[in-house]
C-alpha cells in the first residue's frame, strides 16, 4: 500500500497484510470476482476480509444509506463526495487498516477509484477536487487494484438482471457506461504500477484463474 | 463574504445580502442574541434568514443526527470533520447562498470557526487539515463573526440550566471550555478583519445593543 501525504493515515512499521481492491463499471462481475478470490484465498489458509464501497463499516454503512437513499438529487455532487469521503475515513480507519496492522488479506469491492470516475467525472469535472480531497483525508491507496474490463452493453445487461432498491448507479445507461469504461481505461494508465487491467466478457471461472495470478504475484512479492 | 479558494462556491456578481456568524462557548448566550438580532432586523423590514450549524438545511439537519447521537467514540476526529464539512457545504448551497443571492441577512448560529475549535483544537491537532478541507470544500467565511466571549464558569452555570438530548459538546467541563473561549480568542486575532468580541457578561439586552451597533456597521459598509 503505498503511503500518502503528510494528512494520510500513521503507516505502522509492522509487517502488514495486502490491500486489493477491484474496480469496473456496473455489471461487470467484479464483486462475484472478489468473492471468488477471497473464498480461494481462505482455502489456503489466508485470512481475508471481503469488504466494499461505499459502506464496509457500521458508521460507513449508515452514511451509505443515507446518500443512495431518496431523490437523486438530494445531495450535490461536492457533498457527496464529502460523504462517500467520511464513509471511506470511517471504513479505513474501523475496518481496512485494523486488518492490514494483523496481516490480512484486504480485498475491497470499490475503492477511492470508483470516486475518482463516478463523482469526479460524472457529476461534473472534479477530479482534481476529488484527488486533492482523497490525498488531504485518506492518503493510501490499494497495493494493487484489479479492474475487470468489459464492454458496456455486456455490463448493462447483467446489470439489468440483478434486483435492488439502490438504482442510482445501475440506471445511468449506456452512454455513460460507455464514458465509464474509457475513464476506468484512463486511470489504468495513470495509475499503470498499481492497476491490472482483466477482460471480464469470459465466464466468471476464466476470469477468475487471472485474478488469481494478479494475486499470486503480489503475495509472492510481498508475502505476509 | 470574502471569497475563498478556486474549488470554491461560484460567486455571483448580482448584488448579495450579508453574511453574520455567531461564535462562543457552550452558554454564551450566543443563539439567544442570533435570535435577538434576527427580530430586530425583520422588525426594520430586513428579509432574515436565522439558521445554526450543524443542521441549516434538511439533508445537514440529517448529517447533524447521524453525527451527535450514539457513542461520542462513534466517529473518529477526521470523519467527524468530514462529516461537519459535508453538513456545511449542503447548508451552504441550499440555505445560505440562495438567500445571500436575493439580498437577505444571513445569521448563522456556528460556522467553521466551530470546526476550527471543536474539531481542529479539542479533538486532535487537526487545526491544519480543517483549514485545508474548509478551502477545497467550502471556501467562504462570514462578513462578520461576533464572539460572545465570556468566563467559561458563567456559560457552563447557563449551559447546564438548559435541557437537551444532544449532550455531547455540552458535556466538555470548565477546562475544555477555558481552552475553547482562549481558541476563539486567538482566533479572533487571527482574522481580525472579519471578528467583533463581545462581553458577554452582561444582560441580554446589554449585549444586544453591542450586537446591533456591530451588525448596522456592517450594513451601513455595505447596504443591501
Amino acid at each position: 500500500m503505498s503511503s500518502g501525504a503528510a494528512a494520510g493515515t500513521p503507516r505502522p512499521a509492522l509487517k502488514r497484510g495486502l490491500f486489493l481492491s477491484f474496480e469496473g463499471i456496473d455489471g461487470s462481475g467484479k464483486s462475484t470476482q472478489a468473492r471468488m478470490l477471497a473464498e480461494t484465498l481462505r482455502a489456503q489458509g489466508r485470512e481475508v476480509v471481503l469488504t466494499r464501497e461505499p459502506g464496509g463499516s457500521p458508521g460507513a454503512e449508515e452514511i451509505r444509506a443515507l446518500v443512495l437513499q431518496g431523490d437523486p438529487d438530494r445531495w450535490s455532487a461536492r457533498t457527496e463526495i464529502l460523504l462517500f469521503t467520511a464513509a471511506r475515513r470511517d471504513h479505513l480507519e474501523r475496518t481496512i487498516q485494523p486488518a492490514l496492522d494483523r496481516g490480512a488479506v484486504v480485498i475491497c469491492d470499490r475503492f477511492a477509484d470508483s470516486t475518482r470516475m463516478y463523482q469526479g467525472l460524472s457529476r461534473g469535472n472534479l477530479r482534481a477536487m476529488v484527488d486533492k480531497l482523497h490525498r488531504l483525508m485518506i492518503g493510501i491507496e490499494p497495493d494493487i487494484t484489479l479492474l475487470i474490463d468489459m464492454d458496456p452493453e455486456v455490463g448493462l445487461a447483467r446489470a439489468k438482471g440483478r434486483q435492488g432498491t439502490e438504482e442510482r448507479f445501475e440506471d445511468f445507461g449506456a452512454d455513460l457506461q460507455r464514458k465509464m469504461r474509457a475513464g476506468f481505461l484512463n486511470l489504468a494508465d495513470e495509475y499503470a504500477d498499481r492497476f491490472r487491467v482483466i477482460d471480464g466478457a469470459r465466464s466468471p471461472d476464466q476470469v477468475a484463474a487471472d485474478v488469481l495470478d494478479v494475486a499470486r504475484e503480489v503475495m509472492a512479492e510481498d508475502p505476509a
